[in-house]
């Protein structure tokens, strides 16, 4: 059995973290921490819980959470990378789900992020947790940033078309991308109000968001034309009145060169062995909650002008867009089966 | 034109005041309070205002105040209680739609709120804002207290049967109350983040709610037994993951004296001249957005058993339950037309 | 392994059995009927399915679903009756969903329902599949009739109050019931339309309701008091504007000797032993949320008399109210732990 | 006054028109006719309507619509053609609400609609609606086409920046447009039901809608460059979980000529006498509640780039969208204020 310790389990990460990991058959959840609700069952927090854990919140102990196997940080942004090295060296391997170990680029995650990161050289280290597209690096790592819920959808959309050079034009990459409102997490703000967002739809981050500069910086790497340059790619989030959900509409410039492959055998090909990835057919396009509570990810593929392809990405912001793909990188950081404690299928209606 | 003041402008409340008062032909809205937003327009909070007024919040000045025909307290309970004596000495009218001149008997405001009432003999000189009820009453008055949202629909589902004696049995009446989320107001709390009340439904206050006591004393007034005692009523409320809507479902026990009554017949006749009242015909039912940013409220009455009857009553809460019955209470004690302003037809779908 | 089939897997309950029972570790499906969907993968119809079944849609052939171990008839009321004799002269066990074998007084069920009942013998035989408080019987039956949503939360509820008797005034007991919108199946109605429902609340069935005889009967078994007669209760069900959840509030007249006891202490002790009910602590009560996409029913006590007790129950009425609760009764049926495949945590936020 | 007919009243923009046209000060609606609810009361399918209207609906007699100053059509495509030239030719003005009257070109209409159109020397005589842009000639039109939800949007998004040439890259236009589920109609169609649409968040008609080619044509009648081809806009709708409300956000490359200009001057002073245009502050964004129940429309202006120009376009669709839009250009065929009885206020929240 995994021991594992979550850091931060009040937020809807934290919750939905426990959620898929108390029914994973390979681990044991055995510290839960929060500096607020020290002392508190966590089935208190959440009722969904009761009677299925006795798990109480505690303090941050780094004592302890060194006896862990894994240490989850469901945590605002910054709080991972001030434990990781100690986790580190206590061979504890560590999964942030927050912004800590995504971006390289130390000015730029400084700029959107406000702050100064403290262990520069373990981020260097560490591997970023698009399971599907770094796989191989991720079995190795001792710590692991786990990808941006918009991020996640953009690079599965884009990577087959990537891996190749020459199929698209990089620089008009255009992303319309909505939400649920789960995605902004569990505050009391009054922007987050249910009377302020229900029956409501709107654009936000349109002049610039944080996932941009991780996806263009993600794109680079994916990239198999090292020259190719993503600053300019158009990204614009919007919040849809639901609770979990997202999709992507990408737009995308084919080359004369990609404008002559079949993208669909492309895709088809390129996520044939994958289990958590579904392209599907031509002709129909996914929605959100064909993926509702499952580490699913579903994408279309439409060409509408020889050279012009809409591709659709949907996934449930809270697990292929956070705890399921944490859970994800867990297994293959631990040699288990990928899938494991993961095969939950979507609620619908 | 009456110059109409008004005092906490930043909740729900306070801007669904001035989307009547703003089409109200015979009102200016002539000043507009916060703590918090001084100096700001309003229509930088609220966007649908824009272009509809120059209105700008301003700290609350008991002076300027003093130069309006009418104040509305739009604010947290406790509020009006403060400055009402100031203003109806300046020969302004008061309407206060929290909760500081709904009830009459101290000790029992004091156990529900939490405060101590600061002008008890103004208070009792204040007239309860059921409009159709205490018509006469308001005419007169110097202050009103507008009713809570539940209570409204409680007195008015249930008056054409209390004003006789005999007719059902007080002590067994029960209501089954259900509201959207609008009801608890404008505030930055977790419990009324959107993720925590969309797709779910719960009751609250199921020990005891604030509303309970309005409407055992609010009923005792109306009943033309003066030896009913309603202490006992059952009340319990529900909350719905929608914006607006309030719907009562109130069951009553008739006697048998009631129940060979025609009911259907007496609340026709008894609702017969009132605008905003609609008694359903035998057989429907009536639905929340019926009377959606409307200010209407529509009641069904259903005989299930010879002597039991079912009354569901629906209402925007934040129209005749809140500023549509408070603008209708101004025009009362204006001497204007009763819907003056309020004539506008529920938004369906 | 039990192999199952499916007859009627076009509707809510049907897609919600085989969420259920893909992920059964001891079940395998092997038929799926549709009268209309005849030839087409499931996977077209729900896209939450595709990569997780290869099941296609066949026309209903008896000979096939006698080779089965269970069918679950996930169709219209009087499709089961018609097929059951069949299949259990072939050893093939039956849960049916609808209504079929829900109420054993013939005259009620034709009145309700509007259907002659075409095998009355085996309705006696059949077994009506309230798994906690049917458990030994539900072992030995070849037929069950799976209960319908409102009355399991009702019978649930009020178990432990009428299993001795004089606790509670039988003919005094009220519910008042919500449900979200998918209780009503999928179809293709105009009174189901989203923009009819979404934002809005109603009350439906008030004057009568198919679930008031079917609670009237069981609850008459339940009862430890025989002379008891139920005939009276009140039963009024709402549309709450979710996709699942249900909640009723039952209002109880204690007996002295009922509110004598320490009701909260009765209940505890009662649902001990249940994997699938939990009581509340005191004080707090139970939100629909939090048995979202699970088969678990939750509960609250509150006493806001000396004599009068409220008791809320929530369960998603697609699991624990249909599909969850018919493989819970399969898997007493066949001998299997109750809870297998049962066990997936509530979806929340 | 005016009177006036509608025909086809059992939809949601033909219960939108009742709801602005019955409290317009200089209409009477003396007409109102189904095919399917002939004799029924309206305010029967309405309950909103219940106490403001004795309107009945009858079949469609040609003489008794002549009658009438003005005849709506808000049926669906194809009806109002048949009628038009009958009613021109008795002196009525003809206002249609689908889309017999939109496109000039008959081979586009017949491609996209499946119907010949029965009068197109009318059609060439008759004006598309979009009231801001084709003011002058509305006011002497006898038959006007009033414009699709989504292509209202785009229009007025784009008309400052097409009004001089030269200032944007006409072919790289990108429309990613969300609508309210309301768009879709009332119909009681599968696809349209409450809990397949709920919580939930899909593209469609990213193949093709029928949208594109009206908003090519009447793009190509705005632009000053009449060279300009706008063929290859892309333009993809998706559908949100919510009853009204629409947003497009408009992606346009602008050219060195247009990056020089201060586009948000621009828009302000195109817009500056129009009552139901609103150009943001720069900064901000709308949302679609700021616009719901509103015959307003929102925008804003936002350069991510140094030749990239996000627009971001609200309004109501059943309002601006469809209804409102229709009785401003009703107002301004007969001469009336703009925007008389429809200065009502966003219902917001």
């Amino acid at each position: 059995m995994i021991s594992v310790g979550i850091v931060g389990g009040t937020g809807y990460t934290g919750v939905e973290l426990l959620r898929i990991l108390l029914r994973h058959p390979d681990v044991t959840v055995t510290t839960l921490t929060s500096r607020t609700e020290a002392g508190k069952p966590i089935a208190n927090l959440f009722p969904s819980l009761r009677g299925q854990t006795e798990l109480t919140f505690s303090d941050l102990d780094i004592e302890e959470l060194k006896q862990c196997d894994v240490v989850f940080f469901a945590t605002p942004h910054g709080v991972a990378m001030k434990h990781a090295e100690a986790l580190v060296a206590a061979n504890t391997k560590v999964i942030d789900l927050a912004a800590d170990f995504r971006i390289q680029n130390l000015d730029v995650f400084e700029k959107w992020y406000g702050l100064k990161h403290t262990c520069p050289e373990l981020l260097q280290q560490s591997v970023y947790g698009l399971s599907e597209l770094r796989r191989e690096q991720i079995k190795h790592a001792s710590v692991v940033g786990n990808p941006g819920c918009y991020p996640t959808t953009v690079q599965l959309g884009l990577a087959p078309l990537l891996q190749q050079a020459g199929l698209i034009v990089p620089e008009r990459i255009l992303i319309d991308a909505k939400s649920g409102v789960s995605g902004a997490g569990r505050k009391a703000e009054l922007s987050l109000v249910y009377s302020e967002n229900a029956d409501n739809f709107k654009a936000y981050g349109v002049a610039g968001h944080r996932h941009h500069p991780e996806i263009v910086e993600a794109l680079g790497v994916i990239a198999a034309d090292t020259t190719a340059s993503f600053d300019n790619i158009i990204f614009v989030p919007h919040l849809v009145p639901m609770i979990r959900g997202m999709l992507s509409t990408i737009y995308v410039d084919l080359t004369d060169k990609g404008a002559a492959l079949d993208i669909q055998a492309l895709y088809e090909m390129f996520y044939a062995d994958e289990y958590f990835v579904d392209v599907m057919p031509q002709g129909s396009v996914p929605d959100t909650r064909s993926v509702r509570g499952s580490n699913m990810l579903r994408m279309s593929l439409t060409k509408i002008q020889p050279n012009k392809l809409v591709i659709v990405v949907v996934q449930d912001n809270l697990v292929k867009g956070a705890a399921g793909q944490a859970v994800q990188n867990m297994n293959i950081m631990c040699g288990l089966s990928e899938n494991l404690g993961l095969t939950g299928i979507a609620l619908l209606p």
